[in-house]
């Protein structure tokens, strides 16, 4: 269950390189817009994350969420201010998007077993 | 393949029991609100699964087309009245729901199985 | 206010005769659809008219939702359930679906009114 | 041009009441969970109003921008703060949210002129 | 009911002056990738305003499509080709989108009508 | 990695049957119509392809890529107009259109070894 992140991460890995192998211009310039854009300015990292989160679940997007989810945790992002971050998502979206939480829900047990199985291995 | 409707069930079970458990007031009223809204009314019971049904096929959500179809199922909508439901939904909706027909028909002839396999054994 | 019925079935006529008359014959086979798709079968007219129009409502198209929303009308559904079905539709659509409700409840007044107006002056 | 901001509010606040006045249970709570959801917890209520506003823009429901845009306001965001929402939100849902875009800066300089006007008038 | 196509420009060149004067990098190289994108290579310039008018169409930008109409009329784009291209959009698309494609028959007829306009006043 | 192909169109195919065979007559047209709105007329048949592959992208519907890139594949469309047409639809569609791309890029890949090997096998 744990591996899911390592397998997600290395499918994007692979076909994200294939994809600016391309060399096509528009791709390769929004790829780079889009690990740019997170950096802290007037608004700070988590804050971003989670902009990009919200944005990503209620257009319904499994992968942007995990993406998102992964980011944030790593940016120090709490499971409550995740948790707020959806509920105003699922309100805003609607019903629609409850089958998206709860695979978000998931992934975010997910990394947080990750990680306490990682502490566990030092 | 009969049993695809309990592992849709089980997963759907555990996951809103784990939403539920972090107490959000937001998700928990959106939740409860679900449950509630699709008794009857001003409109009867299977007029409402299938104003569900339809919804949550032009918004191409395949788990909730699921969720609704076992409702319909239970309530009992028939197959025709499922069939012209689905057929408006794809043409307001377009050939884009058309993939999202195929996985209703087949959730569908799943559903009829099983409700013939367990008459079969009784 | 109460013209502004007959001002939306004016151009709706106007523009459809325009496109219909490009001879284009995709086109001409989906509006012919449109029309017939909404006749009674397993389902009776007034059903398939909320079907429309929640569709319309989660889709959020106000013209749509115009439309099903004077044929509702003309076909003998209630404001009941013409409520319970937006309801419904704002549940499984979010409250981005709101705004779009604002207009629906405005069009359906006027459509009542534009009714008393007519049998007032009888 | 100042004028846009009360009118739009008076036209939502005249709707909103008469959808209240349904006395439909499901849309009662709806309301009563969006006027609710924004206000502190484990988020501040600034990010709550710009996760509202990016779910709006990506959405693309110009009403619920402009309401987001005003609570924004309200609560002390600044302009750098609005922008960098807008551009992640344009980043993620892709050019079509530009016609949105254009709006939303519009509607927050006529919030920023009210503002100044009112401030003049003291 | 010419002049609606230099009232629209008008208002989108003012707007976009003002997103482009916020400095925002994000914004600015998104602005900057939707002009160079529809420029001739593997495809020629007028495929390429086609694919962004359907695209517009399906995904329902009332303003995206007046745009794409307008550079591929400028493009040369024959009034047969933009027909096709707007009953394939309505067939993927549903009809949803058929208000859509009466604003964008609309709106090419007022460039038609403009064209003969100018010519005539030569 | 190749029978992906297969597997995708065997499936297509046992539900597209089971669907025309509920003799329902709206759905049925929708089909017909889908199979030949893509013939040449004023545009020829590959724009056609790149036109329902580009819409396929931007309402981000994997299936209906993958049907489009087959049937671009086999039309004659190159990698080089396939690479422009996506990079077209992620630049509308936002970067929530990335996770389909690689998806997509992918399946052409395996269209193209698909070839090769039928190809090496003669």
């Amino acid at each position: 269950m744990i591996d899911k992140v390592d397998e997600f991460n290395a499918y994007r890995q692979k076909m994200n390189d294939k994809i600016l192998g391309e060399n096509n211009k528009v791709l390769k310039r929004i790829f780079n817009l889009d690990t740019n854009s997170f950096t802290e300015g007037a608004l700070d990292k988590n804050t971003k994350e989670l902009l990009g989160l919200i944005a990503s679940v209620v257009l319904r997007c499994d992968d942007c969420v995990k993406y998102h989810l992964e980011s944030s945790y790593k940016s120090g992002v709490t499971r409550e201010q995740v948790v707020e971050t959806l509920s105003i998502g699922t309100l805003i979206g609607g019903t629609i998007v409850i089958p998206h939480l709860r695979r978000a829900f998931e992934y975010w047990e997910i990394l947080e077993q990750k990680k306490e199985h990682s502490e566990a291995e030092e």
